[in-house]
């Protein structure tokens, strides 16, 4: 069976993971990386397989079943999205809540007018957490969601932090609360913001002379990014932070609580929770499901853009539906 | 907008769970209960809804959309669903693992020959948890997917107890390993047989002069349901199992433990736990989301036997496309 032929646009952290994903998965293989850089600078992991520039996407229709969209959120996925679904079947991880619906939009015109199917927003959240929302609350209608973050780094809040007077480097973890879930778990239904189901943990280089003092107060009381937080603030060396904060785990747990019952008498509780080694992996490994799924659908004459809400789960699986049956159900 | 008409066939715990949780989805109403008994016997919670006798079903076809099926997997379901199948769509929780492939067949050969949707084997255990093993496992094909059941009482298990020579009732549970489940969150991905993972503990009302020891070592030697286990035996009287041991609590997690990265360096853990207040109702409701999920697909045209497997989520859910994008996404 001719395997799946995976595209990789954009080659940074998700891109490699992408790109070493691929071998787990015996049903495809990588036919090319594309970087606006000059291709001749990257070297793979992949030997025998070629780096092209992003200019020369347009060759490849042939080429390429699925391309995989490894650009950021803000400011790539928006332009090459769109440009990239008029021509491929796509997946990407595309992570900025608040404009999903209209990315789906565009995409969906593209994918459609050109004939392919482009799966939006299939990392972990948006993506598998998503995914566990909408059952949770399908199954439990009179019942809350809660999302917890962490713990794992967060780009955003660790960029704030450098961007702070006499921060050298820093990096900055998103912790969520004991008390939060513990007060989820006990069916209690609370309220609670986004600041009250986290904390923030801060590991900070120092330049040379800084006012660590001025530091710890500049961060805490930083806007929208800690000031409604349970923010802390640790100093340490540049070592230190290369040494025991250089990797990219991250988390989280979705948890929804519901009563059932003729009262209401019963607690009902779902949690869905992932602990990961390495955030890019698992984004990168979740793509790469939604990209056999795009593949397959499209091969069945589906059109058009899809969120994981519109993916029957029969489709990620490298396995036939009689062997799901049979070893899975 | 005209509301989806369930039946309910069958009025055991499953049945009267469907039947309480029909409240919770504003887009459902409950159309009947079916029972083979004197319909005139049954008592049920919603005022003005007639309870029919089973031999009645054939001439409801026009006035419920989907059926819900609440018969036992061993003898009710292998004879009930195809029969029903026939007439209606249906949903059902049939739970002999070994036997699924059998039974879709069965269902599927039915429900095309009618025109109807039968979606089988939707509870948790098949059902959820079939739905997170399958997606698991495609996310981090070098992985291992664990299945833990409880805590919660096992009917199997606490039947073969009260066979027991001396034993006048008795409850078991079903409790996950501890060190198991430590394990396996470590990433060291370990093999465990079921009676690694799981401990049982059962709770005996002896009949008046009984002989206790021989009671315990006749339950901790029977084959298969306990001799392999870690397994204790508490005695206590009839009212205390009343009292401490009348309701349905249950629960399990499934996990799933991968490796990623270049030298499978990372681990990756994913993890999807349900702690139930009552067994039958949260089975019952998630029956319900997939009864929509039957209606809906019929109406586009759809028909024959599905698993969880081969339904898109967003089927399940109560909201629109478009709020799904907006809202959970």
């Amino acid at each position: 069976m001719a395997k799946i032929r995976i595209g990789i646009i954009g080659y940074g952290n998700l891109g490699k993971s992408v790109e070493l994903g691929i071998r787990q998965n015996k049903d495809m293989e990588l036919s090319g990386v594309f970087t606006r850089r000059d291709p001749s600078t990257l070297k793979i992991e992949t030997e025998g397989v070629p780096v092209y520039h992003m200019d020369q996407v347009k060759e490849m229709t042939e080429k390429v079943d699925v391309m995989v969209l490894c650009g950021g959120s803000a400011s790539d996925l928006p332009v090459q999205g769109p440009e990239i679904a008029s021509m491929f079947n796509t997946v990407d991880g595309y992570d900025n809540h608040a404009k999903i619906p209209d990315f789906f939009k565009k995409m969906d015109e593209k994918a459609r007018a050109a004939g392919k199917v482009a799966i939006i927003a299939s990392g972990w959240d948006p993506g598998m957490f998503s995914l566990n929302r909408l059952i949770a609350e399908a199954i439990l209608p009179e019942g809350k969601t809660y999302t917890f973050w962490g713990k794992g780094i967060s780009q955003g809040h660790s960029d704030a932090v450098r961007r702070v007077k006499g921060v050298k480097d820093a990096k900055q973890y998103t912790i969520p609360s004991e008390e939060a879930i513990e007060a989820v778990k006990k069916g209690e239904m609370p309220e609670l913001t986004a600041a009250e189901r986290h904390r923030r943990v801060c590991y900070v280089v120092p330049e040379e002379g800084a006012d660590l003092k001025q530091i710890e107060k500049d961060i805490k009381t930083m806007p929208n990014y800690f000031a409604d937080y349970d923010t802390e603030v640790h100093f340490i060396n540049e070592e230190e932070l290369e040494r025991d904060h250089g990797g990219m785990p991250h988390g989280g747990v979705v948890m929804h609580s519901g009563k059932t019952g003729l009262n209401n008498e019963h607690n009902q509780t779902i949690e869905y929770k992932i602990t990961l080694g390495s955030n890019p992996d698992f984004t990168a490994h979740v793509l790469l499901a939604y990209a056999r799924a795009a593949y397959r659908l499209n091969k069945e004459g589906v059109v058009g853009a899809k969120t994981v809400a519109d993916i029957a789960p029969v489709y990620l699986s490298i396995r036939t539906p009689e062997e799901i049956r049979k070893n899975l159900i």
